[in-house]
């Protein structure tokens, strides 16, 4: 065992071995990622399902000559280990080398770096186009979820494939399931195409005017092999549904017993186990989506999590006397902190709309034009799917709905997943009240507010490790709103997050430190006193749409350097807007930020460090600045 | 003749009249409508189709008890005239009351502020969700054509519909044409449902699981009532697809005799006529779609058009040598130039990919990275749509894409159809190098620098009316690269517009303006001269999204104040970010752009008051801030 694959270092080598040798090589890559999903982590459900199509495809197709792109491309593990990059697989040293993600940079053999959905058609077309032009020949092929089908780009790129005409493969991988759960009328579409064994009449491809096969067994190397050896050199799109089972090979015990057996008898259940047995898992479906590596055994809830289900928890106490009160989740819902448990419980409270964000807003501004109240919870990352139903949907039409933005701030995330540009986007666009709370209890309140008396479209970033580790150390967090006043009288303030929060009275200079960047200028404060001897003022804005003026008129006066630090892209953020307001006057202003780039699972230190965001950094800018004023 | 109109005041007077009223009743605005838009311009094909369909919606259901959403809503007219605001139609000097888009602004029957596509079934789903939460009855109505279909958030909404269930009526208004022409695989479907009479099996709303009943005259009032009658109150989500004639009733001398009898002959060819006989207009589709009014007649035409023409007639010409330059339009082309006659010339070069904007930048991030040269051009306002592909597919990936932004800056426009927030969104996205030329032929220069030795991801905004007017009136201009350079050597520069160009050198004030604010600067700097005699420093930028800090350095030591314009919002904005980089210096800095906020049609005039931006009111501001500066 493990031979096959020590042998495997292009797609070349596959192409000599046998058809047993070949289901040989799929049982070992099964062990392989089991193992590497074990100890590192990494999306293991979807790269079970995968095994075997990636394999037939690079058996009958000859890449990088043909081109295999990936719609999300977070199952394409078999396709990296078969070309050239299995190392990284094998040796736990190397289990950091390698994004989750396809990328050009580690690989010809990927074409794009991918990590949100429903794209791969539209590149494919394009690629497609291209050839064309140049009288090219090669096949170009979308590798796609059923997952990601439901998404806009998707079904746009698949309605154009047909106008185009030429070769284009879609591989339509149909493993049941969504991230969480598959939603909208186009899986019962599929379900009766499974059915029937691809012959139902109401086929969603067909009536996008594209050929279609379908294969019943998606992890039967030879009938995948058969049907990929069809299509190739097609002279016109045509769409391959190929049936295969999410986390194939997970099961009780069942992991020591993998081979061509189990997978021919493919034991439906073995699929929807929660996890293997001594790994950390929350909810049948999202541990085969997503399984933790070992080292998450130990570690505490992180603050999506945390806050998420406070957040929830917050929101189910009123289910009751709420009836338009509402959670949308576009997928993705476990990672915020929406359990299981709670769906259930929530009922139509809760809805997962699938991988549909620009849908997600829409339908949360219908909720809230006819009396209800819904809240919309993702990525940062994911809400730029649905940058244009924010601007009209819900900001300009005035609509009620709150955004719960997760997962955002300097960290070291894929590329594709970076969550340092949603202030800017959100502060970008008109008629958003953009609140940036520095305690779990204000997040609660400031929901409590978007979700009752403000009634009109707020933007909530949800707090983030500093803050939780704040929380955790016992160290003072932000006072919530004023306690003696009574809920009503508080609700009656129109916008009671316009002013900022003074925490600490100084002079000389004013650090105004955003949302999770506080407990940073908690720190910075005390270094400056400690190391200068000078006391800064110490302000929390906890809002980043707009200023407070009065507030910045009244540290102008007192104050003459004022620094800002956000925890986010500078370029277009609020900092900028700080030092703008102050362009005119004599205050001289600092803003701590990210550069606005790109970056690639970069340590969070490390970009710290580059941005000049420690706090002794911070604190010896400030000292230069002051210096060179005082010249 | 007339007088059937004059007695409807609320959609409660039409329920009254027989239907043989009811089909005056669709004559007398067919009229109308003719009428309003040869002297004031609006959507006339589209609302020529749709004036039986909404009288018969309006006599079936009940509004606004029951709701109605129209998609996009540029077709709701003679709901407009329906639901009590006939007399904006019937009344030139009340022609330019209202918004030629629904608006709850100005009525109940009016649930949202539409212009952009594919929403009004998310929203539809919405209320009806909240209908069924809180146990009502109303029956919910999207409305939504045929050219609308091709966008990702209306699939993403049919897609959930399905599921969500209960009572939702999904209108499909099928004119068989969308904005210029219609693509992609869906119409063929829609073909051939129209041609069985609904039954071919090819049904993309089945395939979605939605109930579907079909209607082929769709213009002919008994057929739709009686349809509309037997979905009224239904328990599920059901489409009713109906067959219209975008631009009924208009050809060469018809509409004058317009009447039951043309409706019913229905002679297809006049819903294809150029337009009314004495009227401007341009290609046989776009006519009907928007028609221009009278005081066009003499207009020249605009920045965008103008501009669009030169642009397209600059690539056409590298067309033979460069198979994979492609110019890619989600729609709307005529309004940016790209003329009828280029698209036929263009062939493959051309791509109108429906109204698909997600899919127009992946499509253009393929054809980049297999070597081809993509340009998508289309309105500021649009490219909102693509955000997440700009910064994914497009930016992330360092794709060759170029984007031509149409119809930006500061002006009157419809709320939904603004174009000063555009710099904001682009340059808040790392990675695109983002430009603003300030004359045509730096903006060829651009062109071909963006299409040719770039081969990264450029957004050029195409200049507006202020550069135009200046180039019309022969008054300096900027100059284009260096003359003394050949091509080649301007191509191995990587970077031609990383500096400011300094177009006047002053003392004490630099004037910093971008794009199409570069005139006004102009004005500026003479003003100030002029009364101040104060001769100012002038400084192109034409690049906004990064510094050319070298010369903000330069700049700092012989200028105690720096003053930015730009045509567009200030906050997120480059200016802001020049403020930012002055913030520790001596420098003190003015910003002079767009409040952060929604306007609807508002005129220039009146923007240019409120935001302190006529020449007058920065001069003043200008002379404030040094005399501060001096106190």
């Amino acid at each position: 065992m493990g031979k096959l694959l020590d042998s495997i270092d292009s797609p070349k080598d596959l192409k000599v071995l046998s058809l047993e040798e070949l289901n040989r090589l799929a049982d070992e890559i099964r062990q392989l990622l089991i193992r590497f999903c074990r100890r590192h982590g990494g999306h293991l459900g979807s790269n079970l399902a995968t095994i075997e199509p990636i394999i037939a495809l690079h058996y009958v197709f000859d890449m990088p000559h043909d081109h295999l792109i990936f719609d999300v491309s977070h199952q394409a593990y078999t396709h990296k280990i078969l070309t050239g990059r299995r190392r990284a697989y094998t040796d736990p040293e190397s289990h950091e080398d390698l994004s989750g993600f396809t990328s050009p940079k580690e690989s010809p053999y990927d074409d794009f770096i991918l990590g949100h959905t429903g794209t791969s058609i539209g590149l494919a077309c394009g690629m497609a186009a291209q050839r064309d032009a140049t009288g090219g020949k090669a096949n170009i092929i979308a590798f796609i979820g059923d997952g990601s089908l439901s998404s806009g780009p998707a079904f746009e790129g698949l309605d154009w494939a047909a106008e185009q005409g030429g070769n284009l493969i879609i591989v339509v991988n149909d493993n049941e399931m969504s991230i969480a759960e598959n939603h909208g009328g186009l899986y019962k579409s599929l379900a009766a195409l499974r059915a029937s064994g691809g012959r139902s009449s109401d086929n969603p491809f067909r009536a996008l005017g594209l050929d279609y096969c379908y294969v019943e067994e998606g992890n039967r190397i030879e009938d995948l092999t058969e049907a990929f050896r069809r299509v190739k050199d097609i002279d016109h799109p045509v769409v391959v549904h190929i049936h295969t089972r999410k986390g194939l090979g997970l099961g009780q015990g069942s992991h020591g017993q993998i081979g061509p057996t189990s997978v021919a008898q493919g034991d439906r259940n073995t699929a929807h186990m929660t996890s293997l047995p001594d790994l950390p898992a929350e909810g049948p479906v999202e541990a085969n989506h997503w399984q933790d590596g070992l080292d998450s055994l130990d570690r505490l809830p992180n603050s999506r999590k945390t806050y998420g289900r406070m957040a929830m928890q917050a929101l189910e106490s009123r289910f009751p006397q709420e009836p338009g009160l509402t959670v949308i989740s576009p997928a993705t819902p476990l990672s915020n902190g929406i359990d299981p448990d709670f769906r259930q419980r929530a009922g139509n409270h809760y809805r997962d709309v699938g991988i549909a964000e620009s849908h997600a807003i829409a339908y949360a501004a219908g909720i809230a034009k006819a009396g209800g109240t819904p809240v919309v919870a993702t990525s940062a990352t994911f809400f730029q799917r649905a940058y244009d139903q924010i601007e009209q949907e819900m900001a300009l039409n005035g609509s009620a709905v709150t955004l719960l933005v997760f997962s955002t701030g300097i960290a070291k995330t894929d590329a594709t997943h970076s969550g340092t540009a949603d202030m800017v986007m959100m502060r970008g666009i008109p008629g958003l009240t953009c609140l940036a709370p520095t305690s779990g209890a204000e997040f609660l309140d400031m929901l409590a507010w978007a979700t009752g008396p403000a009634r009109q479209p707020v933007v909530i970033r949800v707090p983030g490790e500093r803050t939780l580790a704040t929380e955790r150390a016992g160290k003072p967090t932000t006072p919530v709103s004023d306690p003696s006043k009574t809920d009503a009288e508080c609700g009656s303030d129109p916008a009671p997050w316009d002013r900022y929060r003074i925490l600490q009275e100084g002079k000389t200079v004013a650090v105004l430190a955003l949302g999770d960047a506080l407990p940073l200028g908690r720190d910075l404060a005390d270094s400056l006193e400690k190391s200068m001897g000078l006391k800064p003022t110490l302000v929390d804005p906890h809002r980043y749409d707009r200023l407070d003026e009065q507030t910045l008129n009244a540290l102008a006066s007192t104050h003459s350097l004022v620094a800002t630090i956000e925890d986010g892209q500078l370029d277009g953020g609020w900092g900028q807007a700080v030092a703008a307001y102050y362009g005119p006057a004599h205050v001289r202003t600092l803003a701590f930020g990210a550069t606005k780039e790109f970056n690639d699972r970069v340590p969070q230190a490390t970009l710290m460090e580059r941005y000049g965001m420690t706090v002794p950094a911070m604190a010896q800018t400030i000292s230069d600045a002051l210096a060179d004023q005082a010249s």
